[in-house]
């Protein structure tokens, strides 16, 4: 008997293509030799649908993918259609509707990757992002448009239920860390949600022995991470300083296109989604150049929540030992083409 | 016949009392080599005045400082009193009352300093922060406190008019730059206000001959800071990403002990107020060992400010000319006090 995932693929614009195509041939190599396989249900769900059909998927899309065990994502976006209505059309809906909750961003100092700063050999950063409500919310709009009087706004929500369940996998995330769990915040006065969320994480961390709460304000941190990036190990953040960090962090590890995101539903009630960080880069996509360590990383973290952790980990240490090789797509240096680094990767699979 | 510019200095608590001793001091000096003088209103409004009297500062202190040329600011916060009382009793009427709508934040790797990573020699950025409306409304609060439906929501606000004279400012500090005006925005999707804040930057500053807007996602933008510093020049930036964006640009400069900030309002129909970045670091307060340099740098940006040009490049130089001969406070790695410090600035001002 073998066991089977299904899994909806939705490789969506630009490079998201390219690095999909590449990391599903990987998986489906590594889930041969750990004895399971993959059934992939690929998706034309992207901005090329939506100019055919003023629709990002089919109306009954997150219903189809209901009934699958995860969702594996490229990219979305073109210069052709705005950017709201592919992320609406599509991203949003997913991690909404399927109450991915979660938005878990590693991050490490690749081998064969130059951070932006020497003396991180030793970067190691998970970022655990609130990924549903926040600075997010669907709340807000114009007031007066057109008008000299005109305004807009947006609110910010932050429940208490949504705060914790976000606290809670937080701090289980840094009790195998080390314990120290920094959380972002913006509590020094202005911001009415942030002291709250404080209040929160604290009363929900300290139900964890062992953890204990570094409260950063959101720009000492942005300068922390910059100036001891060492210095940070496990962090939780609202949706958008999670957003804004976990790119910054990747950025200080050297490269955006190395950089994974999978959005959770802890209670695996519904599938979660597993993306690279990295957009759709219009202007390299087809010309086989992308980096697809990204794609990869998620693809490694979708195997890992699927319980195929011995999977997970020979996918991992395939595409770092094919980088510790100096092996690499241009955009870290290299000259390797997407294939040429998907082909190393497949051959380093045990 | 001397000019004479009436300043209310503000030392606050902790280190911004250490720094803004010497630094008044540097400003005698120069105003005496450039035939003015500066007649100081210390005011003792702090923490300390709080815990006496229930207020940081007397009740008609904006109306006290109302009749002055300008406000110099140390830094205000203490471990006994929360940080929303500090700061809604002091520096937020301040900003709001004398409508100082413009925060600008200029950075650069200064001599002798150890930026983060190498090769950033030319780093020279200059952000223009919107300063009193944005993700900093007084609009919010919390639903149900202490029940489990808990909830705490914050309104952002933005005004056309608000986000026109921001851009105005910034696309006339932008044409003096080399004409790029890097604008953080997150309008790809969920936040109403940004695709807003977007076209009312595009179309004030359309009116700037030889001026180009770069509009870059304030993820993206983070980790552009990171890897490619030197490509930015000039940022425009709402008040929270403003307030994230310069204390990482400070970062990468190397250290936040050098970033100055004026509140401006640039109509000077009230008093502009110039601030270190730098808060009481309430753990070194009176060691003598606090970094002068933030708050030079905000005395030169005030004597810009009043006209007094000459004066302001001298004492500029002045610390410069210090740094670069190796001599600092012991944040960036020297072993001068703050007084020896300000000694060598003064012993430079020409
Ligand atoms: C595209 C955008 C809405 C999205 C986000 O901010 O969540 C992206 O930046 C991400 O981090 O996945
Ligand atoms: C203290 C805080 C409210 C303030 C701000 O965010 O404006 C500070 O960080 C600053 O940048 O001046």
């Amino acid at each position: 008997m073998t066991r089977t995932y299904t899994i909806d693929s939705i490789p969506g614009d630009g490079i998201g293509v390219d690095v999909t195509d590449v990391a599903m041939e990987c998986v489906d190599a590594v889930a041969g030799l750990h004895g399971f396989s993959v059934s992939w249900r690929v998706r034309d769900w992207n901005s090329d649908l939506y100019v055919k059909t003023g629709r990002m998927m089919p109306v009954d899309g997150i219903e189809q993918l209901s009934s699958g065990d995860g969702i594996y994502l490229g990219a979305v976006g073109t210069p052709d259609v705005p950017d709201d209505v592919t992320l609406w059309g599509l991203l949003i809906p997913i991690r909404r509707e399927f109450d991915q909750y979660i938005n878990l961003r590693p991050m490490k100092l690749l081998p064969g990757v130059k951070g932006a700063m020497p003396g991180i050999e030793d970067l190691d950063i998970v970022v655990v992002r609130e990924n549903v409500e926040g600075e997010y919310s669907q709340i807000g709009g114009r007031f007066g448009a057109g008008t000299d009087a005109e305004f807009a706004v947006q609110e910010s929500v932050f429940t208490k239920a949504g705060v914790r369940r976000a606290a809670r996998y937080a701090a289980e995330v840094a009790a195998g860390r080390g314990g120290t769990l920094v959380s972002a915040t913006k509590s020094n006065g202005i911001i009415h949600t942030m002291p709250f969320w404080d209040e929160v994480v604290a009363r929900t961390v300290a139900e964890f022995p062992g953890v204990t709460v570094d409260k950063v304000l959101i720009d000492a941190l942005a300068a922390r991470l910059v100036m001891k990036p060492t210095s940070v190990r496990t962090i939780v953040a609202s949706n958008l300083f999670g957003d804004i960090l976990s790119d910054l962090v990747a950025g200080v590890a050297g490269s955006i296109g190395i950089a994974p995101s999978a959005n959770l539903n802890p209670e695996r009630r519904y599938p979660s989604m597993f993306e690279p960080v990295h957009g759709s880069a219009p202007d390299i996509a087809g010309k086989g150049i992308a980096n697809p360590v990204g794609a990869l990383w998620a693809a490694a973290m979708m195997l890992y929540h699927l319980g195929e952790e011995a999977a997970a980990r020979s996918l991992t240490s395939a595409f770092e030992s094919t980088l510790a090789e100096g092996i690499a797509t241009p955009d870290l240096g290299g000259s390797a083409t997407t294939l040429e680094f998907a082909k190393e990767v497949r051959s380093r699979l045990r």
